[in-house]
């Protein structure tokens, strides 16, 4: 069976020298005479599996000293609340930015913990745009914001200049384009869009920050324990830690973010160029703020969308149907997704304005 | 290169079939065209995976009505914390029976949330028995103890009625033995020993005995919000829960718990008679507290036990390398390890004795 064009918003298409890599792996692992799935995370084999995929990130990332990179479970949810269990006093207060239902919801796990500012927030508007008028008040903890919007398709172009530690969730951008980490204190992302498989969730932070807060902190929580015990506090989630560290080498092979940022610069224009001349589509989000891993966009006849989406299933393409918020449809284009499948989608789109002339 | 004899304490050995099916699946699953490390958790081709594993789970352990079985990352150590977290408040009590490294850290997390009462430990005695002259108080909220504690080869050959909420860290026994389900309110296991790859770790548990606590509890720590979720509230590790299908899958066609009951019985007497016999060889802890699933014992010269894993790597066996807070050997007999694997390790007691006579 062909592979299919995986417009999937995550988990989510990753190379296929990795899926061979991997399932390899399974199969034998290098010269252990085992498979990856049978390994002991205490194997020095293995404990170079996670050296090399920190140092990757390092490498890539460009993180600066005095960051430390670090693999826990549990996803960005986890670190919606872990986030402030370790940073946020019950009687302090943490500026959030609410851009999307995950920034909606990492900032009503903070209010568990202490107080939550919203300087600003485009739910009203169905998160349709990247509000940019606010202020971030000297006197927070922090500043908590979402790079990349999956269900909205929105992206922030840039980042405010926070008086304030800065914490991000790049979840559904990490790796996709340059970034200067030393304008950030703490990055999260759940691993499975451009770092590997579900199951894995990176960290980066400035461990400076930590030790702050007065509660007590179950230790698989406080980010401390990950930093001491190299991301081995207990047994990581090996497998889809070893998948990440393949799908890391294959990036700095192709060319490190720099060139991730010029692919996903030419597949999102290349879409959004077509969205916006074909004369049955439109996107759904403020342009100076559209996102280039998940691209929204809706039919002016909603009627056709079921027989569009059809086609484009005949043609090969998956994941495309937008989130039910939204509507329409949701090309998601991280990394590892080919600019030809992108041109498939784009063929098609004409296609089927071509029928319905 | 020819597979292993995987003695390690876990992550460990796993069916070879199941190897080739995770392989495969690696490549491309089912009809789907894609690979299951791409695949989205919210298909129904996922949605069918997260069923038949609790199904299948329901099925082999015979878990009655009332039960729910959920899956989350973090494994036990996250439970440790997770479990008073949801059921102890703070001026409350909970009972702990101190048996090993494991039990250990789980009451020591648990006093972050209330009151803990160490009802009996054998600490004192390097972990080499489980206590069994103990009472637990009625008005403690529950009583936690570990089934099997890997570092020290100790098993619970029995477990005590309790008058309160039974908790059981069933980490490195589950699926190795019949367990009366009814006589458990929660028992929570990694799942990186019989269950499946390390990344996924399973609740079993009574929602009766959920909601009484008066803190707040983060989303991703709820009992409940997991239970409502499907074991979905969000992404959840796709592939270590198919691979976990697949060997429970596996672990049904043989037979279920029963066979394997039986296989893990004649593999712990087959090895447990040669240390007996073998005068070079001992074991390390109480007799009728021998564990099934980790044997562990050392040679009555240390001198020679460098020796004596060379040549047990010699012929393809891994992993034997006691824990460093008992030395010597510890052989790991989880389901999935052959009979054959265990009379290789004999055999080759036997030959060192004959060569060293």
């Amino acid at each position: 069976m062909p592979h299919k064009h995986n417009f999937g918003a995550g988990p989510c298409i990753l190379p296929q020298e990795v899926f061979d890599q991997a399932a390899q792996a399974v199969l034998s692992w290098g010269d252990t005479g085992l498979s990856i799935l049978e390994i002991s995370h205490r194997t020095p084999e293995f404990e170079s599996v996670v050296a090399e995929s920190v140092q990757l990130i390092k490498e890539l990332m460009q993180v600066p000293d005095g960051y430390d990179v670090i693999f826990v479970q549990g996803g960005a949810s986890l670190q919606f609340g872990m986030l402030p269990m370790n940073l946020l006093n019950e009687e302090e207060s943490a500026a959030y930015l609410d851009t999307g239902v995950w920034s909606n919801k990492a900032w009503k796990e903070a209010k568990l913990f202490g107080n939550v500012n919203v300087v600003a927030s485009s739910k009203d508007a169905n998160y349709t745009f990247i509000p940019k008028d606010y202020q971030i008040p000297t006197d927070a903890k922090y500043f908590h914001c979402t790079s990349n919007n999956t269900i909205y398709g929105t992206q922030m172009q840039s980042f405010p200049k926070s008086p304030v530690s800065m914490v991000c969730d790049m979840s559904s951008d990490i790796l996709s384009r340059e970034i200067n980490i030393a304008d950030f204190d703490l990055i999260y992302a759940g691993a499975q869009k451009n770092i590997g498989p579900a199951g894995n969730t990176v960290v980066i932070l400035k461990s400076e920050i930590l030790g702050k807060v007065n509660r007590k902190i179950t230790s698989m929580l406080d980010y401390r324990i990950h930093i001491e015990g190299g991301s081995m506090y207990n047994t990581p989630p090996v497998f889809a830690i070893y998948v990440a560290m393949l799908n890391l080498r294959w990036l700095k092979k192709q060319g490190g973010v720099k060139e991730m940022e010029r692919r996903n610069v030419e597949k999102a224009n290349l879409l959004y160029a077509e969205i916006d001349r074909n004369t049955m589509f439109k996107g759904t989000c403020a342009i100076e703020d559209r996102s280039k891993m998940n691209i929204c966009f809706v039919m002016n006849d909603a009627s056709f969308e079921k027989e569009f989406l059809q086609m484009a299933e005949a043609v090969g393409c998956v994941g495309l149907k937008g989130h039910r918020s939204v509507g329409g449809f949701r090309a998601s284009m991280y990394n590892a997704l080919p600019l030809a499948s992108v041109q498939v989608l784009v063929d098609t789109m004409k296609n089927f304005e071509a029928l319905k002339k």
